[in-house]
Protein backbone atom coordinates (compact mmCIF):
# COMPACT_ATOMS: atom_id res chain seq x y z
CA UNK A 1 0.00 0.00 0.00
CA UNK A 2 1.53 3.46 -1.16
CA UNK A 3 1.74 5.69 2.31
CA UNK A 4 -0.04 9.16 1.09
CA UNK A 5 1.45 12.20 1.78
CA UNK A 6 0.04 14.51 3.80
CA UNK A 7 -1.67 17.87 2.44
CA UNK A 8 -1.08 21.37 4.41
CA UNK A 9 -4.17 22.13 6.32
CA UNK A 10 -4.23 25.81 7.56
CA UNK A 11 -5.41 26.20 11.38
CA UNK A 12 -8.35 26.41 11.97
CA UNK A 13 -7.83 29.58 14.42
CA UNK A 14 -5.81 31.08 11.40
CA UNK A 15 -8.95 30.39 9.03
CA UNK A 16 -11.57 31.98 11.21
CA UNK A 17 -9.18 34.97 12.25
CA UNK A 18 -7.99 35.67 8.84
CA UNK A 19 -8.75 36.11 4.80
CA UNK A 20 -6.66 35.13 2.12
CA UNK A 21 -5.11 38.00 0.67
CA UNK A 22 -2.47 35.72 -1.59
CA UNK A 23 -0.56 32.98 -1.78
CA UNK A 24 2.74 33.20 -3.43
CA UNK A 25 5.57 30.81 -3.44
CA UNK A 26 4.16 28.58 -1.07
CA UNK A 27 3.23 31.51 1.44
CA UNK A 28 -0.39 31.83 1.74
CA UNK A 29 -0.43 35.74 2.75
CA UNK A 30 -3.58 36.58 4.93
CA UNK A 31 -4.93 39.88 6.44
CA UNK A 32 -6.18 39.32 10.13
CA UNK A 33 -9.47 40.81 10.42
CA UNK A 34 -8.81 43.35 13.22
CA UNK A 35 -9.43 46.83 11.75
CA UNK A 36 -7.07 48.32 15.40
CA UNK A 37 -4.03 47.84 13.18
CA UNK A 38 -2.91 47.11 9.79
CA UNK A 39 -1.93 43.41 10.29
CA UNK A 40 -0.86 40.66 7.54
CA UNK A 41 0.22 37.11 8.66
CA UNK A 42 2.07 34.97 6.54
CA UNK A 43 1.98 31.34 6.74
CA UNK A 44 4.38 28.90 5.20
CA UNK A 45 2.54 26.12 3.47
CA UNK A 46 4.72 23.11 5.23
CA UNK A 47 4.04 20.64 7.11
CA UNK A 48 4.96 20.47 10.85
CA UNK A 49 6.84 23.73 10.74
CA UNK A 50 6.57 25.74 14.19
CA UNK A 51 9.87 27.37 15.04
CA UNK A 52 12.30 29.51 12.85
CA UNK A 53 14.82 27.39 12.92
CA UNK A 54 12.71 24.43 11.57
CA UNK A 55 12.84 26.19 8.17
CA UNK A 56 15.52 25.14 5.75
CA UNK A 57 17.86 28.22 4.44
CA UNK A 58 16.07 28.76 1.48
CA UNK A 59 12.77 28.53 2.73
CA UNK A 60 14.01 30.88 5.71
CA UNK A 61 14.92 33.44 2.98
CA UNK A 62 11.90 33.63 1.06
CA UNK A 63 9.75 33.58 4.09
CA UNK A 64 11.99 36.89 5.41
CA UNK A 65 12.18 38.45 1.96
CA UNK A 66 8.58 38.47 1.83
CA UNK A 67 8.21 39.66 5.30
CA UNK A 68 10.67 42.71 4.46
CA UNK A 69 8.59 42.92 1.50
CA UNK A 70 4.87 43.43 3.67
CA UNK A 71 6.83 45.55 5.88
CA UNK A 72 7.74 48.18 3.01
CA UNK A 73 4.42 47.79 1.68
CA UNK A 74 2.43 48.45 4.58
CA UNK A 75 4.66 51.85 5.11
CA UNK A 76 4.77 52.74 1.26
CA UNK A 77 0.19 52.86 2.38
CA UNK A 78 1.00 55.47 4.84
CA UNK A 79 -1.46 53.85 6.94
CA UNK A 80 1.43 53.26 10.15
CA UNK A 81 5.20 54.57 10.56
CA UNK A 82 6.83 51.69 11.78
CA UNK A 83 6.28 47.72 12.00
CA UNK A 84 6.48 45.00 14.10
CA UNK A 85 7.78 41.94 12.69
CA UNK A 86 7.39 38.46 14.63
CA UNK A 87 7.12 34.33 15.22
CA UNK A 88 4.86 34.03 18.54
CA UNK A 89 3.05 30.35 18.44
CA UNK A 90 1.78 30.15 21.57
CA UNK A 91 -1.53 30.26 20.91
CA UNK A 92 -1.49 28.35 17.19
CA UNK A 93 1.73 26.16 17.10
CA UNK A 94 1.71 26.03 13.14
CA UNK A 95 4.16 29.21 11.90
CA UNK A 96 2.66 31.99 11.13
CA UNK A 97 4.68 35.48 11.10
CA UNK A 98 2.68 38.90 11.66
CA UNK A 99 3.93 42.00 10.28
CA UNK A 100 1.71 44.64 12.12
CA UNK A 101 1.62 48.34 11.09
CA UNK A 102 2.29 50.52 14.41
CA UNK A 103 1.56 54.55 15.04
CA UNK A 104 2.38 56.24 17.97
CA UNK A 105 -1.61 56.45 19.66
CA UNK A 106 -2.97 53.67 18.44
CA UNK A 107 -4.79 50.85 20.20
CA UNK A 108 -2.03 49.52 22.66
CA UNK A 109 0.86 51.74 21.85
CA UNK A 110 3.64 50.99 22.44
CA UNK A 111 2.96 47.86 23.89
CA UNK A 112 2.47 44.42 21.97
CA UNK A 113 -0.27 43.88 19.84
CA UNK A 114 -1.12 39.83 20.77
CA UNK A 115 -3.94 38.94 23.39
CA UNK A 116 -4.85 42.81 23.59
CA UNK A 117 -8.42 43.23 23.86
CA UNK A 118 -10.89 42.05 21.02
CA UNK A 119 -10.65 42.04 17.29
CA UNK A 120 -12.91 44.90 15.62
CA UNK A 121 -13.39 43.08 12.32
CA UNK A 122 -13.92 45.22 9.06
CA UNK A 123 -16.57 45.83 6.71
CA UNK A 124 -16.73 43.69 3.40
CA UNK A 125 -15.89 46.89 1.82
CA UNK A 126 -13.41 47.74 4.30
CA UNK A 127 -11.75 43.98 3.27
CA UNK A 128 -11.49 45.08 -0.21
CA UNK A 129 -10.57 48.44 -0.01
CA UNK A 130 -7.64 46.59 2.40
CA UNK A 131 -6.62 44.14 -0.15
CA UNK A 132 -6.89 46.38 -3.58
CA UNK A 133 -4.37 48.80 -1.71
CA UNK A 134 -2.20 46.18 -0.52
CA UNK A 135 -1.85 45.02 -3.71
CA UNK A 136 -1.04 47.75 -5.02
CA UNK A 137 2.03 48.44 -3.20
CA UNK A 138 3.39 44.81 -2.52
CA UNK A 139 4.44 44.57 -5.96
CA UNK A 140 7.55 42.24 -5.93
CA UNK B 1 37.03 69.43 6.19
CA UNK B 2 36.62 65.88 6.15
CA UNK B 3 32.93 64.77 7.60
CA UNK B 4 33.22 62.23 9.92
CA UNK B 5 31.98 59.20 9.04
CA UNK B 6 29.21 58.20 12.12
CA UNK B 7 29.79 55.51 14.48
CA UNK B 8 27.69 53.08 15.96
CA UNK B 9 26.17 53.37 19.45
CA UNK B 10 23.80 51.16 20.85
CA UNK B 11 20.71 52.86 22.34
CA UNK B 12 21.18 53.33 25.99
CA UNK B 13 18.37 51.24 27.54
CA UNK B 14 19.73 48.30 25.58
CA UNK B 15 22.82 48.76 26.54
CA UNK B 16 21.15 48.91 30.58
CA UNK B 17 19.12 45.88 30.13
CA UNK B 18 20.91 43.70 28.38
CA UNK B 19 24.88 41.65 28.74
CA UNK B 20 26.95 41.20 25.61
CA UNK B 21 27.53 37.60 24.79
CA UNK B 22 29.45 38.28 21.53
CA UNK B 23 29.79 39.68 18.59
CA UNK B 24 29.63 38.24 15.36
CA UNK B 25 29.69 39.26 11.70
CA UNK B 26 28.34 42.80 12.82
CA UNK B 27 25.53 41.42 14.94
CA UNK B 28 25.86 41.96 18.67
CA UNK B 29 24.48 38.97 20.82
CA UNK B 30 23.73 39.81 23.94
CA UNK B 31 21.58 38.64 26.75
CA UNK B 32 18.43 40.17 28.12
CA UNK B 33 19.08 40.71 31.79
CA UNK B 34 15.90 38.86 32.86
CA UNK B 35 15.77 35.11 34.29
CA UNK B 36 11.93 34.78 33.66
CA UNK B 37 12.78 33.82 30.47
CA UNK B 38 16.00 32.89 28.45
CA UNK B 39 16.03 36.02 26.42
CA UNK B 40 18.56 36.91 23.47
CA UNK B 41 18.86 40.24 21.69
CA UNK B 42 20.55 40.37 18.40
CA UNK B 43 21.38 44.21 17.17
CA UNK B 44 22.74 44.63 14.06
CA UNK B 45 25.50 47.25 14.05
CA UNK B 46 24.13 49.48 11.61
CA UNK B 47 22.90 53.55 11.22
CA UNK B 48 19.43 54.62 11.15
CA UNK B 49 18.18 50.66 10.56
CA UNK B 50 14.53 50.78 12.45
CA UNK B 51 12.15 48.17 10.88
CA UNK B 52 12.91 44.98 8.88
CA UNK B 53 12.52 46.83 4.92
CA UNK B 54 15.54 48.90 6.32
CA UNK B 55 18.02 46.42 5.72
CA UNK B 56 19.53 45.46 2.60
CA UNK B 57 18.91 41.72 1.20
CA UNK B 58 22.74 40.65 2.10
CA UNK B 59 22.30 42.05 5.88
CA UNK B 60 18.69 40.18 6.30
CA UNK B 61 19.77 36.94 5.06
CA UNK B 62 22.79 36.93 7.71
CA UNK B 63 21.11 38.10 10.33
CA UNK B 64 17.71 35.93 10.11
CA UNK B 65 20.32 32.83 9.41
CA UNK B 66 21.85 34.44 12.83
CA UNK B 67 18.29 34.60 14.50
CA UNK B 68 17.38 30.87 13.38
CA UNK B 69 20.56 29.12 14.78
CA UNK B 70 19.92 30.68 18.29
CA UNK B 71 16.54 30.00 17.99
CA UNK B 72 17.62 26.17 17.76
CA UNK B 73 20.79 26.81 20.11
CA UNK B 74 17.98 27.94 23.01
CA UNK B 75 15.95 24.60 22.30
CA UNK B 76 19.40 22.43 22.04
CA UNK B 77 20.15 23.98 25.76
CA UNK B 78 16.64 22.43 27.00
CA UNK B 79 15.78 25.10 28.61
CA UNK B 80 12.62 25.88 26.54
CA UNK B 81 10.19 24.16 24.47
CA UNK B 82 9.51 26.65 21.43
CA UNK B 83 11.03 30.13 20.89
CA UNK B 84 9.27 33.98 19.95
CA UNK B 85 11.14 35.83 17.63
CA UNK B 86 10.37 39.26 16.79
CA UNK B 87 11.50 42.92 16.07
CA UNK B 88 8.77 45.17 17.93
CA UNK B 89 10.51 49.07 18.15
CA UNK B 90 8.55 50.42 19.66
CA UNK B 91 9.94 51.86 23.01
CA UNK B 92 13.37 51.15 21.77
CA UNK B 93 13.60 52.43 17.99
CA UNK B 94 17.04 51.08 17.32
CA UNK B 95 16.74 47.79 15.49
CA UNK B 96 16.41 44.90 17.60
CA UNK B 97 15.17 41.38 17.53
CA UNK B 98 14.23 39.62 20.11
CA UNK B 99 14.81 35.42 21.00
CA UNK B 100 13.11 34.04 23.59
CA UNK B 101 12.30 30.67 24.63
CA UNK B 102 9.08 29.91 25.71
CA UNK B 103 7.83 27.17 27.77
CA UNK B 104 4.02 26.37 29.33
CA UNK B 105 3.45 27.60 32.27
CA UNK B 106 6.30 30.69 32.12
CA UNK B 107 5.91 33.46 33.49
CA UNK B 108 3.12 34.79 30.60
CA UNK B 109 1.92 32.05 28.97
CA UNK B 110 0.90 32.46 26.53
CA UNK B 111 0.73 35.67 26.74
CA UNK B 112 3.77 37.59 25.21
CA UNK B 113 6.67 38.80 27.11
CA UNK B 114 6.74 42.23 26.95
CA UNK B 115 5.71 44.59 28.86
CA UNK B 116 4.91 42.02 31.24
CA UNK B 117 5.62 42.77 34.86
CA UNK B 118 9.44 43.67 35.98
CA UNK B 119 12.02 41.98 34.82
CA UNK B 120 14.03 39.29 37.40
CA UNK B 121 18.04 40.10 36.68
CA UNK B 122 20.43 37.26 37.02
CA UNK B 123 23.18 36.75 39.43
CA UNK B 124 26.26 37.29 38.53
CA UNK B 125 27.24 33.60 38.26
CA UNK B 126 23.78 32.91 36.55
CA UNK B 127 24.62 34.93 34.04
CA UNK B 128 28.21 33.51 33.31
CA UNK B 129 26.37 29.96 33.27
CA UNK B 130 24.45 30.71 30.95
CA UNK B 131 26.83 32.44 28.49
CA UNK B 132 28.94 29.21 28.70
CA UNK B 133 25.81 27.13 27.81
CA UNK B 134 24.52 29.68 25.11
CA UNK B 135 28.15 29.38 23.49
CA UNK B 136 28.55 25.64 23.48
CA UNK B 137 25.21 25.33 21.67
CA UNK B 138 25.62 28.73 19.57
CA UNK B 139 28.14 27.06 17.49
CA UNK B 140 27.73 28.03 14.05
Amino acid sequence: MKSQSKTFILDPRLENDTLLISSHASLQIRLMNDQRWPWIIVVPEQLEVEDMDDLDIEALQALTKCLSDISAALKRMNICSSTNVATLGNMVKQMHWHVVGRTQGDANWPGPVWGFEKAVPYSKEEVAGFMANFKKEFRV
